[in-house]
């Protein structure tokens, strides 16, 4: 039987291969440090499953297609204090960020359609996109530059009669960029100047380091009809299994486009969203405790990194991940030989490959994302495995 | 800004239009019964509840993509009692039946295919398709012959190189229709003479009225690795707003591809897997209490039907719908007019206009649907509303 081209060709999470490996090593009595996810440990607040816990209907029915009012509504209020203002026909509840930024896909690009993505990126923004035959065109970017944009001419060239978007997530995963006022407005320029919508993943807006100038999309009052916010409660409240996204714009016509898709799909289940709504309304200094948390993280890896010969890696300022340059031939040979036949202590760490991130071939070859969701005795723990590591492995540059 | 051509010429769910007229009644005092959608009144087993109130993690992690172990297991054990094997590596848990069909068609559909369509049909199974650059080619079925298949020559001159699947539900939504073992035979054997996939959407299973003989297309051993089975606890459960689905095939390749959509989701909501789990658990006979009371209000419809004169309407046999062919011009404007302008005791009812489940244009123009989700006494009342409301209508044929 033969499946579509779309299926066979789309490719494969490149994390997801090295799981049984992964695996094999913790059978063999090994304890492995996961840095390859970005699952974090902090505990989900309490107000998600008392609110979850409270159901007492008797039925569980459908809800509305958009999402529940009242998780609009906390929406509308959660945005208000980043001073971005959407009405209630404005915002759509979705099955994570994900059918958020795959709804957004299908809206503004049509089969063969062209979308810019800054390089290394969510190897998702690629699945989605091919599924629905919608090809991403890399920007690269470059670990010497702490994966800043490059100029705008550089940009500029790759954009054809095709491309419809750039799609970018601000704070970068998988490279812990947060882009600089003025790299905002260059991509709003160009997306006025070149008629592109502008798909901001924003999951990460809460976790900005160092007292940094953070611009939303949301705020960019001239491109207001061509900025499509993308949202998740996943890590921004440590809860990733609930599975609850959402996508707002100030166009409207495009949101009631999306409701069709969201109306296929009938709703978002009911009782994450009832958990959702008490998220939402989790007092802002939650935030301060989990941002310092990252943030002395952060720290910790970075530090670390730096003290390690012949890495290349700038401060990451954002999200929860760094890439780092290694001095390996091969980081995805690295990462296996880590699990594979390296340990102190039978213990040993797992970092993700980041070619994967790249859609250039040849690029990230020598590159890994490290996402650091451990608690800080773990995390200077896993570094110094990393440190030992390098100074054992034989395939180094 | 221009977006994108599939959305802007996908259908609107053609009962979404009239929502704000029904809830104008309403405002106005009328009592509505809605009979118009597909949301059952039956209690949710407390299984369900029970078990998502009992989760007692800390941290609300991502689950496996594929689905949770514990439901994989459960629909295995499900699908025995159906003589129907499969194994752990061809399952997978989806957002609802909707998720299971949109990536069953990614899957093994290429943009510019078709696959054929019994019509009417479920509106989404052209929304998903639509969306995703497939065509959908209607095998019209008709009222008069209670919505069974056309002769095999009559689908065969709808196949083309390009035509990849044919999908069904079975029971049938909107029709009710209960596919005869020799339909099930027919529409075999055109999948393996013409090299097709069949994707059967088999959520009604449970829902077989008069002790009639049901065959899943899951019991057919020679097509086996051709057949897509779509499963849901939505209606089997009366769990609708947990969007727990399922797509499940004996084509192992096939899943393992799906998967990778999967993994490009992340996963599916964890607390209602959880709660599936249970359901699944849920002893044989809670279908037995369930199943007489849909049986018996499925009487009480269609007895009520074939006492009002000039209705065309065969018995259904499954689901819980019944299209019915009107002596009216203009079943929509009938619909409308129910809310607008009659009542009886200040009570009117809700159906839903037939056309939005046809895709041949002007089919099913003076046809309802009825969805009998309610109970006895509420639907004795309602068809009374009807057969009232069909007697004063001025519009008729």
């Amino acid at each position: 039987m033969n499946l579509s081209k779309r299926i066979t060709s789309m490719q494969q999470s490149p994390i997801r291969k090295l799981v049984p490996i992964a695996e094999n090593a913790k059978k063999q009595g090994k304890k492995v440090y996961h840095l390859n996810i970005g699952q974090p440990d902090i505990v989900t607040p309490d107000e998600f499953f008392n609110a979850v816990k409270g159901f007492d209907e008797k039925v569980l029915k459908y809800s509305f297609s958009q999402g529940i009012p009242e998780l609009i509504e906390a929406l509308i209020q959660y945005y208000k204090r980043y001073n971005i203002k959407f009405e209630n026909d404005e915002i759509l509840v979705t099955n994570g960020g994900s059918e958020a930024l795959l709804f957004s896909i299908i809206a503004i690009a049509d089969h063969g359609d062209e979308i810019l993505v800054p390089e290394p990126f969510y190897t998702n923004y690629n699945g989605f996109s091919s599924a629905v035959g919608v090809n991403v065109i890399p920007v690269t970017t470059k670990a010497t530059e702490g994966f800043h944009l490059p100029p705008k001419a550089s940009i500029e060239r790759l954009i054809t009669p095709k491309t419809k978007a750039i799609l970018l997530s601000n704070p970068g995963n998988p490279t812990g960029v947060v882009y600089t006022p003025d790299e905002i407005q260059m991509i709003a320029d160009m997306a006025r100047e070149y008629n592109l919508f502008v798909i901001a993943d924003e999951v990460y807006r809460e976790f900005v380091y160092d007292n940094l100038d953070y611009t939303s999309f949301g705020n960019l009052k001239e491109i207001a009809d061509r900025v499509i916010i993308v949202d998740s409660i996943s890590k921004r409240y440590s809860a990733c299994g609930a599975r609850i996204g959402s996508v707002a714009s100030k166009n409207k016509d495009l949101i009631a486009q999306i409701l069709k898709l969201c109306q296929g799909r009938l709703c978002v289940p009911t009782l994450e969203q009832i958990g959702a709504v008490e998220l939402y309304s989790v007092p802002q200094d939650y935030f301060k405790g989990v941002h310092e948390e990252y943030q002395s993280r952060r720290d910790i890896v970075y530090n670390a990194l730096k003290e390690i010969p012949n890495i290349i890696c700038e401060k990451p300022r954002g999200a929860f991940y760094v890439i780092a340059k290694l001095p390996v031939v091969d980081a995805e040979e690295f990462v296996i030989w880590l699990l594979k036949e390296f340990d102190v202590d039978n213990e040993t760490i797992m970092l993700a490959p980041a070619e994967g991130f790249y859609s250039t071939p040849g690029l990230g070859k020598d590159e890994v994302r490290i996402a650091y969701v451990l608690n800080e005795k773990d995390l200077k723990r896993a570094m110094n495995i990393l440190k030992l590591a390098l100074e054992k492995y034989p395939k180094k540059k």
